[in-house]
């Protein structure tokens, strides 16, 4: 007995062009972002890997791209559940940031460990910024555990227990699943699933918009370590870009 | 206390210009019927009337409604529950059928009393229809429940059970709850809320795309009975072209 989880992170967002930290701000998807929704739906039908309940997000740019992933694959009639604990991490001050003024204020150094490495949260976001989310309806039951910056590390403890008490469950009473989330809290779940370190998970990067599959066994671990991506090839292609960004 | 419901009945369909019976068939809105979605959406937003919690069926036509509303009155985050139990009315035999046709075939007393008694149901569908929802992994779990054919006092038998296991429960907890479902029902519901007799719902129209806001009693009964529709003209004079077309 196996069970069946997928993975898919959300595509482009309208912030991406503007190359802005985006963290908890609730950006939507551009045309670019759609379409990738669009091709991670027809991976799932080629693959006729049909999820039977989604996980989402709170924020619309993951919401949007299982909308249109599961519309594309006539699939949007399944049970839907939405947690705050999959959100992307909370990117602290830096949200709203441009990535590049960033660099230059404070050096590559401090800037790359504010994003790569697994413990060290940016400095906290204001209450008063326009890109606090102090007040956000959506959030109202968190109250003062409202995170105002986040390292990975956070996101894990934030997200592990919305693992244990619900995906768990769906996926041991045989459900497929579908999480549909973001570049950080799948990162952190991949490194839970596969056992990566500390150190190793910056390493790491999930494509977007190309379904991730896991093959789980009765203890919930990877068959197969890593899992598998529906189109090996532009997964392949995606992280060696990212890998060719860093020796820039 | 008084708690608040919101109906939305979902615009017209690809089935609507070919003027065919639906019923269970999944058919998608048309261009039109996306563009009542957004007109819905803007209403809750000018009225400030944003759900807490969005209740559709399993169908795909209430499924993009509600998603394109709420996407326009940013509130695509709310928690989503879907169940057959808010289906439109099964058409039996007559889906996939042209209303004409069937006019014309079966005369006009017959006619009216399968599409208006409160429980007379057309005759059954077949199993090998290529209409039928049998093996429709969505509705694998009804197994030999799964209907045939429904009458408008069916609807409300089978939408009860869950109006009192989840949507009161959502409701008495002070949730804004949002239905977006179909024509029938919605009016098994109304029925309920009102109190209609079984004569007089054969008169009751709910326009399309237009909430209807009921706001209820500690025992979950209507303070205002009919409710208050959010654009109050527009579904006047949808309920008077309704009658007219009854009098040709």
């Amino acid at each position: 007995m196996t069970y069946s989880l997928i993975l898919l992170r959300h595509g482009h967002s309208e912030w991406n062009a503007k190359n802005l930290f985006t963290g908890w701000v609730d950006v939507d998807l551009n045309e670019q972002g759609r379409a990738e929704a669009v091709r991670g739906g027809q991976l799932l039908v080629e693959n006729d890997l049909l999820p039977d309940v989604l996980y989402t997000s709170r924020q619309k740019r993951a919401i949007n791209t299982a909308n249109i992933a599961l519309a594309e694959a006539d699939r949007g009639w399944i049970d839907v559940k939405r947690s705050w604990r999959l959100n992307e991490r909370h990117y602290g001050a830096l949200q709203g940031k441009d990535k590049a003024q960033t660099l230059a204020e404070f050096g590559e150094e401090q800037f790359m460990e504010w994003r790569r490495s697994y413990d060290v949260p940016p400095p906290p976001l204001a209450d008063d910024s326009e890109f606090s989310q102090v007040g956000d309806p959506r959030y109202a039951d968190l109250g003062d555990a409202l995170p105002r910056t986040e390292c990975l590390k956070d996101v894990l403890e934030r997200l592990l227990p919305y693992w244990e008490s619900d995906i768990s469950v769906d996926l041991r009473a045989g459900k497929r699943v579908l999480i549909a989330a973001h570049g950080n809290s799948l990162r952190s779940l991949v490194k839970h699933l596969d056992g990566i370190s500390d150190d190793d998970i910056a390493g790491l990067n999930i494509p977007t918009g190309i379904p991730l599959v896991y093959e789980l066994d009765e203890s919930l671990k990877p068959v197969t370590p890593g899992g598998r991506y529906l189109d090996p090839e532009a997964a392949a292609a995606s992280i060696q870009a990212v890998a060719n960004q860093g020796k820039k």
